[in-house]
Parts: C-alpha cells; structure tokens; sequence
C-alpha cells in the first residue's frame, strides 16, 4: 500500500470533483480523505486529496499521468506527494532551545514525520542538543550564503526550519526553496515586524502577546502565514516574563507549522496560505 | 438556484466518492462542498455534501430519486435536506435570559437562519422579551406533557431548543423528536451532571468551568454532545461568579449547536456526532 | 456599610502597604482586597485597595482626608471611588446591534452595574433595541460635535461607551472624557488600525482575527489598550464570516473593559493601562 | 538581598495586612508583591507576600520570629519560605518522553528552579534522557515501596513529580509528602478518572479533552487540583490522535503546577488549592 496526496486546483467549474474521483476510482485506488476549498472572490477551486493505492491494484505512473492529463484538459494544477519518501529538515537555529527540543522530541515519538540530517547554526550554543540527539551540527558565518547553500545542497535539504534563526537568508537560497523555509515570528504578524517584538509589544500595552510562522519570501516577516496563536499576558510580566510566556507559544506555532508542510496540508495561493484539516 | 444538503452514510468501501459526484455531475448539479469523515473502528464512511441546482439545469426530484437508488445499491443510508425550507425553532426557556437573548440577536442579524413562532415556558419571566421580538410567549404547566406536544404540533415546530428550560421533556416528545431537542447543561459533561452544575464544580475544585451542548434524550445529560466549551476561574470566583462566568460560555455553546444543527452540519452516530465544517 | 475603591500610586519605596494599610485600620474600615503592582522599569508602584467601611465605625471622610494627607507626604497620586453611586454610561452605536444588546442584557441582569439613561446614534437603526429596555435613544449629526456634547451634560454622563459608532470624536469632548471614553475596534490592535479592519485582515491571510477595547484619546485607535481577544478563522472564512466570528469577540472584549472601568479595576499610566483582578 | 514567601491565613477578621504589613516595615524588610483572598463562604483569610530583607538592615530570625508571634495571637497559620534554598525535585515516569522533556528544557532554561538530582522509573525507556542532561536515572520496582522511599531520602527529595508515571504510589509515601507529589492525570478531572481517560473521552464523544494536574492525596485521581486545560477535538480523531494532540496540554498542565508550586503560589485548604498569580 502506498499513500499519496494530490493538490489540484483550477478555475471553480462544475464537475471537478467527479471528473478526479472517478479517475482515482477506476484505477483501483482508494480516496482516504478529500477536502476542497472554493476562494469565492477569485473563483478558484481548491482540493486536496489523500488516497491510498495497493501495489497489485493499480499502476501507480499511469494513474498520475491520467490526473496530470486531467488537470490539464481543466487549466488546472496538480501536484502529486509521495507520503513514503520521508523529506530532508535542515533546523537552523541561534541559542534560544526550546523550538528545536520540540520538533526533534515530536520527531523522536514520530508526531512530526520527516528525517532530520542536520542542525545549522551561527553559534555553538545548541550543539550539545544535536550530540544528544545524534544529529549533524554545523557552525557557518551566516554571511556566507554560499556555504550555507552548499550545505543544504550536500544533506539534500527539501524543508529549512528556522527555529528562531535572527538571520536573514539570502535572496538566492529564499528563491531556490520558494515554499520550502518555514520561519517563527516571535509576535502576532502583521504587528511588531522585525527586531524585539516582545519589546514592541510591551511598549505598546498589548494584554496579549502571539507568534506567527510563515513561508519566507524575500520582504522581511511578510511571507504566508501558516499558524498563529497568543497568549494572555497579566499586567506583571516584564519584557522578559512575556517572552517566557511568548516561548510556549512560539515552539506550538512552529511545530504545527511543520507538521502541516510535511502532511501536505498547506497551499500557498497569491502570498496566503490554505492550510488543509488533519 | 436551490440549495440542499446530503447527508451519506455507508461501510466504507472504495468508489463511494466518484460513484455519488458522478450522478450529481451528470445531473449539472454543482458541488458547493463536500467533506468525507472514516470512523476507522466501525469502518463506517460519512459524508456531507452541499450542491447547487439550478432551476432549469435539472429536474431535483429526479437527481434526489437517483441519489436515492445509488444509496440503496451501497447499502447506505441518505438525507436530502432542502436549505430553501426554514425550519421552525420552539426556545424552551425558564429565567436565564442570556441564552434566549443570544439566539433571537443571531436570529435577527441572521447568523441563525430559522423560524421562531413560539417561546414556551413554565414561568412569565421572559414574556417581555418574546414581545420585543414579537414572538408568541406561550406558558405551560411543564408537568402538561400532552399540552406541550401539541403546542409543538400547532406550530408545526421542528427543532426544540432548550435554552435553560431546568424541566424534564418527556419520552414522548423525546421519541418524537429524535436528535431534535438540542438542551444546553451548564457544565462540562460527562462531569457535574444533573443539578447544580456550579456547585458541583466549586466543590471540587477544578480551576476551569465549562458547557456542553447535546441532543436529549431519555437519559439525563447523556445524549450526543454537540458542543463544549470552557473558561478558566480564577481562585476569587464563588458559586455566583462562576455563574456569571459561564453564562458566556453557556451561550456560545448553545448557539454554535442550533447554528451546526440548522447548517445540517451534525450527524449522529452510535450516540456520538460527527460535526462537519462550516 | 459603604464599599470604596481606592487607586494609589507613587515612586516604588518602602513601607507603603504598610503605612495606607494603617490609616485604614485605624479608622476600623475594612479591606476586601488588596492588589499592588510595581512597574520595574519606571519604580512605580501601584495599589488598589476595595474597603467597606461600615456607617457607625468611621467617619468616611477623615479617613479619605487622612489618605489624602498620607498620600502627599509619599509624592503619590490618590483617587477614592464611592462604589454606591452608580455612574451614567452613554452607549453611541451606529447599526451593529450585538455589542449593544451585550451591554443592555448585562446591564438588565446586574452583571455590569451603572445607569444607562441613553443610547446616542447618527442612525435611527437600533431605536427599536432602546425602546426594549426602555432607554431614551437620540439621534444626532456626528458632526455636530456641541451637540453632542451638550447631550452629555444634559444626561450627566460619566462614561461614554462606543459600541461600534464607527464615527471620530471630537477632541474637545475627548479632552473633557479623559480615560472615560470606551472603544471597541474590530482589529488586534495595532495591526489593522483605521477602517475596515476584517478586510485588512482578510488581505493579509491571518489565522485568527480579534477585537480591542481601548480608551479613546486623539490619536485614531492608539489609545491605551484595555481589554484583547481574538479567534481562529478557518480557510473557508470570507471577510463577511470573518465578521460574524469576530462580533462574538468583540462584544466580549468590550464588555469586559467597560465592566473592570465600572469596578474601578483599570489604572492608565503613560498610554498603557493596568488591570486589577476581579 | 534574601528573597522569602509568606502565606498566612486565618479566620477573616479587621486589620490583619497592617498588622502583617506594619511588622515587615518596621523590620527594614520590603514587599515586592502582595495578594490575599477571602474564602466568603467559610470566612477564611489567606495571603501570600513576597519580600526581600537586605543583609545589613534586618535580622531575619527575628523578623520570622515577631511574624510567628503575630500569626498565634491572630489564631492563623504561618508558613514562611526562603527562595534562596532551591528544592530538590524527583521526577518519576515511564515510556512518555514530553512531559520530561519540557520540566528538563525549562529547568535548564533557567524557567523552572530547582535541582533535580535523580528520575526514577519502573523502566529503563528514558534512561537516555537523563543521561543527555547528566541526571542519574535509577530503575526501580515500583511494588517496592520501601526502597523507593530510601532513594527519596537519599537524595533529600522535596517534591515528587508524577510524569506520567502510571503507578500508585503507597500511603506510606503519599503521607510523607503531602502536598508534595505532583501528578498529570491525562483527563479533564473529575471526569474521565482512572485508566485510559483518551478512550474514555473518545467514548463520550467529548468535543475537548484536557488535562489535570493534582497533588496527590490516596483516593485515586481527587487529590487538590492545581491546573486544568483542554484542547479541541475534531471530528476526525481518534484515540490515538486525541493523545498526540493531549500531550501538549498535559505537558503544559504539569509544568504550570511545578512552576507554581516552586514558587510557593499553591495554598491547599479543604481539598482545594488557591493558586496566587506570579
């Protein structure tokens, strides 16, 4: 048995749905879960499906073909995962340790399923954390975009996590893995953008303080929006005391993040994201 | 344009998605949503689907009669709801004017999309707001199981909400109302059944209170729980002000399940629901 | 017996608790709760004392005459609030009638606790929702600002309340209502600020959209924050469902601010504000 | 500078913060943070102060002398701690890893302040995670009582924490520590007691579950309750995602009553505890 997941998407019309079930039916496979979106304003029709298919029933490459010749009789999109190939996270990380326990404990009792071949970091601080787990750790000097790059390209990368990184990545590495780098803000986007959120947060009273993660494109914490959360903050807590609160957070938002992007459940659609149920 | 509403049930079983869009496809009928749910344990496949038909495009009866056949071939179980139809809502209520304000406010913005001919209770207390929503206000002898049936049958009532109405229905009504009699316990279930709820809850000592909406039946506070909701109490909360606290909870909860119900979004299944999306 | 709310503040030192706990035990009043706060940044210090003092034990006013004079001598700044007189609250609406009746039905079940002796609208929307509960209801022309203000006066108005108005006040009624003028915006301020919130938030693709409550001052929706929450929006949502999850919140937020100003438990201090437990 | 917690409680009676209050000024001694609470049902007074004694200025003993003195005149209960003295914490667990994880993480972070000298479990599952923080982990039989208590002594343990430990832990111990062994019961107490609460929920049809963590009395699961969250299930969950998506609460849940606790802001009276705020 192998289990796949098609995105498709194309014009909102009538009989999409039959016209990709029927498909799926004939070949034998089986529909596990389909869920489709409509953006009513754009009029574009979105699904996702996951669908298992045992090795006798059908040919896998012939079935695929049959889909992708389908969406394109629809002007539509396809895209068609293969949940057996476990992708390549690379965790990239300055000194702040709680996000990269999470994913690698969630990792380690197989709630967050991927293979983790290296941690990355401008500093030595978590390096322990990686020996504990038995994973990779690289120091670079994060100006140097080319190694980082490299290096991405040697551990055959598919998904950069920056688990609260504080460094820009470039705009080549940004445009190679369009899609592929999931970032944690540590404040509720589109407020306190940039440096010191929980800073801009406290100087301006707010009675809760959130993180955001998104995809990151070239402008600075504007890329799509995959998961937020807040939290309440009383009057007591200082700066600090919010950014203890904001960690608990931050690591949640991260790591549903990532899970969504490994399950394929998220689309991106004009700088916004679908995030499809679990 | 005409709306509906189809509820499928059936052992799961490969085809049931193609086989079903297909027959809407072929009648021009135009899916709106759809979204399919696998109880895994019982092997049981739901789905809800909401088309579109247009006037001229097809003949209903004729997709609802094929839709029907197709069923009966899968040994499935279908309901064809039409949205066009309101339905008729009774609100049973005693002294608690939160959850019946917050049902006629939502009925009046038309967020809850019904008729209201009738609130019946044992008491005169909220006469005065059934007038100023000019709705009848009708007062019963709650012990007078006849007469309220046949209040229900005048108006031709098909949803009862019990918006705090602190009275036992009887099993007559309840068998003919079957999954629609929709009461409001003000506590989280199964925990603080029966009477008192608050009380219950401040003498153990939990640190959140909470409330939980169900469909009746012959049980008390056992029937399937449509939706709950909690809020955190601080230490200072007596009796009264957990009262007060989780009125708001109370009426949130009680109005997300007539919304879901109306929306025909909750099915019942082995005393459970499955709620689909919005 | 007579309850009274007392706010004290004055640069962090020693002995403070101490020495206004004395006086008021001297004078055989009695403290019901006691809360303090020292912001560390700025060592001030913060208190706010709810007292009974029963009517043969002490003479009311030396006793505040004495506070008054401790209070000099700590370079602090006192406020007494008799909790017997109710104040007069003024609701401006405009056509959204959830925040409004929020307010009238706590108000009818004595959970928020004031006089409301009108409701003041550029619309005649929502005169049915003031005849209801008997209130008188006054249209006006926003711009007329002398107008309005004249109406304050004429109702002895303490707190103006902005349940929705959608309409700018004027600075010099803003100046005289200083800390007594209560907004509510659609938006998790201070993103999306000015109009049409729900559409910003749509825009930017967030996961979860809230409402802020905020003391009005001269700068458009910068005033100090009293009361944030938000929720999650789903994918399906568009900007009119947003609205619909957002009212629930916003009626919420907003009750909230006008019930801690009403309890005498919000404190502003250089644009923020600090709120004392319930 | 020594930092120390006060609780004091009484029957409710006049003058009883500036009796306390005036003690600790007179003594040279500061209050950083002051709450109290009033049991209005059984007339009890309870408070927590917070505060620091220079070296030079005051004479601790003697301070905590005069303040013992005043609690027997007043009938209360003192209990006086010194927050300079870190406790030693034991942790006990069996297979799951979060709920370690996270009080390793935070204490290591600096959040949670304790030592931890030894983790203790009737498996060797997690023997590696204490080695990765260099924590002696030492198996044991859990029937075995006596020894377990021995290793208890041996390393002058404080606090227990029940990390999903799954085991009973005899009178013998429990009488010893009271109020001294946390556990997190994977349920929303009081429903849902004893084994496997997921099925249980999952049973019920809940549409939230939660998590509970309690001091540990020997009726099963009805120890004072410190902390409580939920979460929201969906539809599609079965018992073992209602687990994985439970952990994140549970871990939480537990490691806000450690907090809590460490911080000496847990005062348990009647079966109930009253949590001061941080």
């Amino acid at each position: 048995m192998r289990s796949s997941v098609i995105h498709f998407s194309c014009i909102d019309q009538e009989g999409i749905v039959s016209r990709i079930t029927s498909i799926i039916y004939n070949f034998g496979a089986n529909i596990i879960d389909l869920e489709q979106f409509v953006d009513k304003g754009k009029k574009i029709f979105f699904m996702r499906i996951h669908l298992n298919v045992s090795y006798k029933s059908a040919n896998h490459s012939n079935l695929f073909d049959r889909l992708e010749k389908e969406s394109l009789s629809l002007n539509g999109c396809i895209s068609i995962f293969d949940l057996q190939r476990l992708e390549n996270v690379a965790l990239l990380c300055t000194k702040e340790i709680e996000p990269v326990y999470d994913i690698l404990i969630k990792h380690s009792s197989n709630e967050i399923k991927c293979n983790i071949p290296v941690i990355i970091s401008n500093h030595s601080y978590l390096e322990n954390i990686a020996s504990q787990f038995n994973i990779k750790y690289i120091k670079i000097n994060p100006k140097d975009e080319k190694n980082l790059l490299n290096i991405l390209i040697d551990y055959e990368v598919d998904l950069i996590v920056l688990a609260r990184y504080m460094q820009i990545i470039g705009p080549n590495i940004v445009s190679r893995f369009q899609n592929r780098i999931i970032n944690i803000h540590h404040g509720f986007l589109p407020a306190f953008k940039g440096s010191n959120p929980y800073r801009q947060a406290w100087n301006k009273g707010v009675k809760m303080v959130g993180a955001t993660s998104h995809y990151v494109t070239n402008k600075l914490d504007e890329g799509p929006i995959i998961a937020q959360d807040v939290v309440s903050t009383g009057n007591k807590e200082s700066v600090n005391e919010m950014q203890v609160l904001g960690r608990e957070v931050e690591r949640k938002v991260l790591s549903s993040a990532v899970k969504a992007h490994l399950q394929r459940r998220v689309v991106v659609s004009d700088n916004k994201t679908i995030i499809f149920n679990e």
